[in-house]
């Protein structure tokens, strides 16, 4: 089969991701930022670092990674001005009815689950930290990183918060536990 | 066939769900004053009358009226204690991560497009209005009311949205709209 | 500000799907027949023209538009080699694991709630039409086209079965009503 | 706080999930069957223990959890006539347009990514074994019933899909992976 000849290994194309991200000024320690804003309010003891964990996790699922690699590649195309018209002018200025920015972004949050949803509505609408500056920022196009940031930040911050009741349930706190505990976590829950 | 004879008419299933929502304290007014918090900063001119017709027209889908019916049966049958375990504490305690009451308001929701589901994940963190009352508000159940609201008024409020779109490009504001050139309104897209 | 000048008027884009759609070899009539396969078993006296009444209204969400613009852009894109890698090989290979184009055409689909959403998950399997001539034309790239064309069909078909309902419980059928009594449907419904 | 008296140990909820099931005629291994059914023809070596082993761990997922906890609990109050009007004659009779049935199940599905949505899509149209039984057995409300089980059929279905590519890059197939592979794997995309 022609296809499979073709392929594009996992490990490549989560390579291109986090350089995808890179490239475009957004780094994983900006992201873990506001899902510790986010979840340091219901999780005793969580640290940054444990975010940082969560977001890592995030970016290794291939829903995410190819929701990355093409919403970046429209953003860089409207900047070198290389999509048709009317397409163009809609990603060039943000447009508020656009509506493919966030369902992009959906496509990857829903796999996380309903709170992981909601917390991105609330991202898209009451944008924090790095997703501020990249709304902000001029002479770029953010049209769609700025709404996948958010779904990586929202994912991570459900990954957190399912953590943290699989601890509660053992007794334990998110002090208890080191960014290695959650990775190596064989509770029910690992694979949310 | 049997199940045309037991068909519920649509005017019955519309007229069980506002009886349903006025028993649980929730009026059409309480929802469209959310609409209207959320609308104003976009839209010169929106009055609360314009967000009671665009309530009024979101209670009207069939998605929403069984959503509602639904998701208020199960808040009432929990008050009752009459659900099985282990569901019936779950609902009770309207535990944080039970989901399925924002998977049935996401249902509604959709059905309005990403801008209506990124509002309703705004007000299901950000609690205004009604959806605050409903939430605080002690010996009755409300986890599936206060999540309905939420999606009737997100949804209320992305209409709004694409209305005002609409009158912008025939050079006008809700300032020249009256509710009742809302309805009767021949837009393109007057079916969002 | 800067945006509205930048705005594209709604019949400018509703022109450019057309024409996109168009240009990639798909009729109007190539979707209206597959809804017309899919709904006849349900619906006595259903005409083509109800179905291409149907996907001419799904055609004026902006929603559809959007998504259907977007991905007729990379797939074109793709067919020049346009893109980036890895994405231009993904794409260019419709790999099975991808997804976004799955994604896209669900934001489409979701619109017109869960019925639609089935309705696109069969179509999606079983390809049929146009669909399936799309899934096999050699040199072209239509790894989105076939998912934005099953997502508007299967639209369309919802927006029938719902129309079908309001007609019965008038006691007529499809045989009673002209494409045009579809159109100015005053029923409650006539906004799904 | 009075929340955390109550809450229910997942271990409970994970035990109840399964006795449900069974006391509504559904096996783990109906459920497989249908999985080995969808995904044969796409992988070699493939046995009914990886699909068996596939539905365990969906059953394990919070959200799905609770889904198939709300739907039968709806189906078992509709079939003791506990519901009130018109709720109770719309589960009843299964009605075509209802549509919540399949919001819930969608809400389980959806964490496994787009290909098992589109997987339940199929399923829900083309009802093959369990599903079909449940579907045309008379005196029982199956309403919710028969899309939990598609849809629990369609999350296995995809997580052996993704395992399968990630087996594939290693050089190997099913015939090489026992279940206990499966379980133990600590792929990038084991979580999906």
């Amino acid at each position: 089969m022609q296809e499979k000849k073709k392929r594009v290994p996992s490990e490549a194309v989560a390579q291109a991701t986090k350089e995808a991200l890179k490239r475009r000024g957004v780094k994983v320690q900006d992201i873990a930022e506001i899902v510790y804003q986010m979840q340091l309010p219901y999780n005793d003891g969580l640290l940054i670092e444990h975010c940082i964990e969560s977001v890592e996790r995030v970016l290794h699922k291939r829903e995410v990674q190819h929701s990355v690699l093409v919403g970046i590649e429209l953003d860089e195309l409207a900047e070198k001005k290389m999509l048709s018209e009317p397409l163009q002018s809609i990603v060039e200025s943000d447009e508020g009815l656009f509506g493919v920015d966030e369902t992009l972004a959906l496509g990857a949050v829903m796999t996380y689950g309903s709170i992981a949803l909601t917390t991105f509505g609330y991202l898209d609408k009451d944008k924090v930290g790095i997703i501020k500056k990249l709304d902000t920022k001029n002479n770029c196009v953010h049209t769609f990183l700025d709404d996948l940031v958010a779904s990586i930040a929202a994912s991570a911050a459900s990954r957190i918060a399912h953590r943290m009741r699989d601890l509660e349930e053992d007794g334990e706190t998110f002090a208890d536990a080191r960014a290695l505990v959650l990775e190596s976590s064989s509770n029910s829950n690992s694979d949310i």
